[in-house]
This record gives C-alpha cells, structure tokens and sequence, in this order.
C-alpha cells in the first residue's frame, strides 16, 4: 500500500499540469510533450500513468467535476434553513471558480465545444441536476409547500443555467469578486425580481 | 425588384430544409445532397444562393436567432408593468422553443458543440444579454431602484443561463407544454425561493 502514495501524488501533479496546459492553449493545441515538461514527468509516464490525451483530458474533466461538487456538498449539507443551504452552496460554488478559473475553462468551455466530450460534460451536468433537484424536493417537503416531482427536475434545470451562465462570466472577469457574484445569484433566486423591484436586497 | 420575391421565397425553403436536416442527421453528417433533395431545389442551386455548408449553417443560425429575438421582442414591449414584460417575453421565448425544437437543436446545441461556430454563437448571446439588461435597467430605473451599471449584465447573465437551459430541457421533453414551463420559470424569477417555500405562487 506504501508504493500508491507516490502514484497518487504523480497523477495530481500530473493532472494540475495538464489542466493548466488545457486551460492556456485549448484542446487541440495542448501538447504532450509540454503537459510532461510542465508536471516535470517524462512523456512515457505521463501515458503510462493516465492513457492518451483524451484520456488525459478526460481525467481533468472528473477530478474538476469532483472536486466542485464535493466543496459545493460540503457548504450545503451542515446549514440549518434552506436559505443558509443556498447561501453556503452559492458561496462555496463561486468561490471555488473564481479560485480556479483554469479548471471551470477546461471543465466547462472545453469540454462543451468539443462534440467527443458531450457524452461526458452532459452526464456529469445530470449528476448536478439531480443533487440541486434532491435539494429543492427537501426543501419543499420540510416547507410542506405541494409541487409535483417534474417540477424539481425542471425548477433545477433553471437553477443550474443560471449558475453556470453567471460562473462563466465570473471565469472571464478576473477583477470581478466571488462573494459578490454569489451574492447576486442569492439575490435572482431567493428574493426574486418582484421583491427586488420593491427595493429589497439580501445580504449575507 | 420583382425579379427579388422568388429568391427570398427559394432562400427560406432552403433555411427550411437545412434547419430539418442539420437537426436530424447533425452538422457534420448532414450533407448538401440531402438538404438540396429536401427542399426540391439542385445543389448548385443551394451553393450558389447560400454558399458552402459551414455559410448556410451561419445563416440557419442567424434566421433562428433573428426570429427569436423577434418574438421576445414583440411580447415584451408592448406591455405595462415589469411582471407582465416578463411572463409576455418568458412566454414568447418557451412557446417559440416549443413550436421550433428543430431549430433550437440547430440554433443551440449544434453549435454550441463545433468550436468554429463558437464565436457566432457568443455573438448572438452577447446580444441576448444586452437586451435583457437593458429591460432590467429599465425596469430598476422606472421602480427607482438603486443598482450600479454593471449590476444589470451579470443579473442578465443569469436570467439568459436559466432561460436557456430550461429551454434546452423542453426541446428534449415533447411531452411538456411551452408555458407550463414559462410558469415554472416565472415561479423562479418573478417570486423567488423565499416566497415559493412560503406557499406563494404565480399564476398567469
């Protein structure tokens, strides 16, 4: 069991050194050679360790994937109101792409242009769509407000556009703040337009 | 100016044959054979009204666009009150994708999926966001409701995501009604979560 440590620590190097090369030259252009020279890992091990460059990129897709859906849980799950659960969602899913704007390119411009990773971005997109749907169905049966199960699935459709849309803005706005991103998405979901037209805000 | 008529009418049926076909077979399997043999009309003929196939897809692309923009448009101005310009454009919008599946598979999801159509597609979407920021300015401004500038766009950003992807939701699900889904999208925009999970609901 010793010798997976060092394997597991490669592969990660490995893949933060693919993610940025994705990220800074596109898909097609990336370059083996410079994903190795970058990981400071010579090119064989880096198909060894993690296959063909589709493979490869692959990879980088579900460790991102992974990696926002487990902060996006972790900020959810321990909160009391639904509220509360919103917020921390919000906070942790928008911070955690202004903290990687290298991976959400990789993750979600990339991956949704090319056609050959369709299949992959849109069951990964599906697993999201169920865990937001799962959260709302709570939400309303703690609230004991009656919806019909259709309702969740496409309620969380427009929840996760919105997220995603707004996400890909904050990617491209370096300058733009994180919290205050999430902020205006609590704002779009929890008070919505009417309230907002009456001079309410939500704060944190 | 005669002489102009016929061709309008033989450019539309071209559109026509071309939006059906890029849908039903995708844009790199669609081929002109087809799309002339569709619209009852040679290939020169197509090639020389429409040029290449990457130019008739751009112009499948921007007569889509232009009739959507079209329709939100007529909905939404000639109403009052910011509630009614919203449910008028949501309706417009969810009806247009309900009666138009075809098109939104070749206006949305094709292109979206070709990274040599990505650039028109941002284009066409940069649009989309401007005008929706532009109706939220005007809707802040007549409420005398304090926003600052850049505000408007990010807010617009995540009215066009979910608006996109519920309406990417209805192409794939025949069996939903357009605006039953414009009603769940106004639940969504109009009231917020807040209300929703106090029992309230909006209805048209």
């Amino acid at each position: 069991m010793l010798k997976r440590l060092p394997r597991v620590v490669r592969e990660q190097q490995m893949l933060d050194a693919a993610v940025k090369v994705f990220a800074d030259r596109g898909f097609h252009a990336a370059s083996m050679d410079e994903i190795a020279e970058v990981a400071g890992i010579s090119k064989p091990m880096v198909y060894a360790y993690l296959g063909t460059k589709d493979e490869l990129f692959i990879a980088c897709l579900q460790r991102e994937a992974t990696r926002l859906l487990e902060t996006v849980a972790a900020g959810v799950l321990p909160a009391a109101t639904p509220d509360e659960q919103l917020w921390n969602g919000l906070r942790s899913f928008f911070t955690f792409v202004g903290a990687h704007r290298d991976g959400w390119r990789v993750l979600y411009r990339q991956a949704r242009s090319e056609p050959h990773f369709a299949g992959e971005l849109a069951g990964m997109r599906a697993r999201i769509v169920e865990v937001v749907a799962g959260l709302l169905e709570s939400a309303c049966a703690a609230a004991a407000v009656p919806a019909r199960p259709g309702d969740f699935v496409a309620m969380a459709y427009a929840y996760v556009g919105a997220a995603e849309s707004l996400a890909d803005w904050l990617a491209d706005h370096e300058e733009e703040d994180p919290e205050q991103t999430a902020t205006r998405m609590m704002n779009f979901v929890w008070i919505g337009a009417e309230s907002l037209l009456q001079g309410r805000v939500w704060r944190a």
